[in-house]
């Protein structure tokens, strides 16, 4: 058991700091990476964190580098946290065939089938070994708001709707809604978790809000341009669902973008203000 | 000889559109790609556009996805061309052995040497060629700006320098200010062009300032933390021949940024909104 984060990068950004770190995951048994925006603001005082999912294929990476939203959060004093997908540097049997099963591929779960159960807990990782991590070493202040990117929103949604005290606030872009319902959601809970449904339904956000354990307002901005939409992210079976037990859902659909980084970038301020009237607010 | 592109992507973007063209170049003998960012005022009017040259190891795609350009660019109603920085689809003898030199790194000049100088024309491309493709086939104005950063900047230098009277304003990140003079340039110039130093000053910013050709005022943004600062980019000869000789040029030096996209995207509104002075001025 070690608790120390090793810097492997930095990179000034917008007065603040873009940094990298590896650590040893106790909860993954692998070595992990993630990457952290820190604001100006928190060389002097601590700051609330987002933490930001990524979608399928995707590392620490592909946020930081693409979605442009350091600017707003050297503004409002918000720092970014951006963990991997998935377990790395192991070879698990079939571990790196697909692009939506395996590495870069982790679904924020804890699975319960071999081989991958002794690695892949993500969802464990993300509620509790990293948190406890990035809070012991980090200047930040406790307070933590939440979302991502399709695989990524589909982690954000579940993540926040099971501890619903936790995040000030929760937010996602072209989230995966109804995981048991599509062939990624069905292919990956087919492979970690085995067939049955109800173990599904704890990282399925329709029954998660179906379950009404979580009565906290959730924030999707979706294209209608996404390939994805109708066949993988299916949102309208999430408004049904909020629609039908009353769950607080601002749901905005917008004309003509896609599920690239593109579209988030075009959003990504509004999200972030969002989330700064929570993370801001008297506690 | 056709004249015609072929549109490989779209993706909205700030309410405009990120696209992505091929077209076959008759000046380079091959197939290019290129990307332009269209400003949503471009639906229905014309717009002036910012040329944008990338560096080393890059092509069309890193800055946009990168550099966070769009927004900036949607609210100004200003056009961004990204081209690629070589030539393509070739495989001509020792071309992809290293990032400094043949694919990925065609330093905007005009090839002399055998087997370059039937392909390596980026400098002919860049100022003929594609701008007359654009101007063609997309709603631009013809008011044209010109930025780049690292070997990119010292291609927005060089060809501002050249052409005194073609673009409204030239700015660069962390360009190669003197590549006659350091390994990068040296490599380059030696392969593409043979011995000649004459034929060198012809790409190189710190002669071209000094051979007096034009007086366009310089902006240039240099991080102090940049690895390449000292060795390859060398901001301090192009200040001295500035000074000596009269050139007007706007220098900011950023302490603790380095050669990378953070680093752009921390300053790129000011290049735009700089450009932006100059492409709407009245003429």
């Amino acid at each position: 058991m070690t608790n120390s984060l090793t810097e492997i990068a930095a990179n000034k950004s917008f007065d603040g700091w873009h940094k990298r770190y590896k650590h040893y995951s106790n909860c993954l048994n692998c070595e992990m990476i993630f990457a952290v925006y820190l604001p100006p603001q928190a060389e002097i005082q601590k700051v609330p964190a987002l933490w930001w999912l990524s979608g399928l294929t995707c590392t620490d990476e592909n946020f930081m580098q693409k979605a442009g939203a350091q600017r707003i959060a050297a503004e409002l004093g918000i720092a970014i946290i951006c963990p991997d997908t998935s377990p790395r540097g192991l070879d698990l049997p079939g571990e790196h065939d697909s692009y939506d099963f395996g590495s870069g591929a982790g679904f924020y779960l804890n699975a319960t089938r071999d081989p991958w159960k002794n690695h892949y807990r993500m969802f464990d990782y993300l509620t509790r070994e990293l948190p406890d991590l990035v809070q012991a070493n980090l200047p930040l202040n406790g307070r933590e708001a939440i979302s991502g990117h399709s695989m990524g929103g589909h982690g954000a949604l579940v993540l926040a709707l099971r501890q619903p005290d936790r995040y000030t606030s929760v937010s996602a872009f072209s989230p995966i809604t109804n995981p048991g319902n599509c062939p990624w959601g069905e292919k990956a809970f087919t492979g970690y978790l085995g067939t049955d449904r109800n173990l599904w339904a704890q990282y399925d956000a329709c029954k998660l809000v179906a379950s009404r354990q979580s009565q906290q307002e959730l924030f999707i901005d979706q294209g209608e341009a996404d390939n994805f939409k109708n066949d993988q992210l299916k949102p309208e079976q999430l408004q049904s669902i909020c629609n039908e037990v009353g769950h607080p859902l601002i749901y905005r659909s917008h004309p003509g973008y896609d599920h690239s980084y593109f579209f988030i970038a075009s959003f990504i301020e509004d999200h972030l203000r969002y989330h700064a009237k929570y993370l801001f607010a008297d506690s």
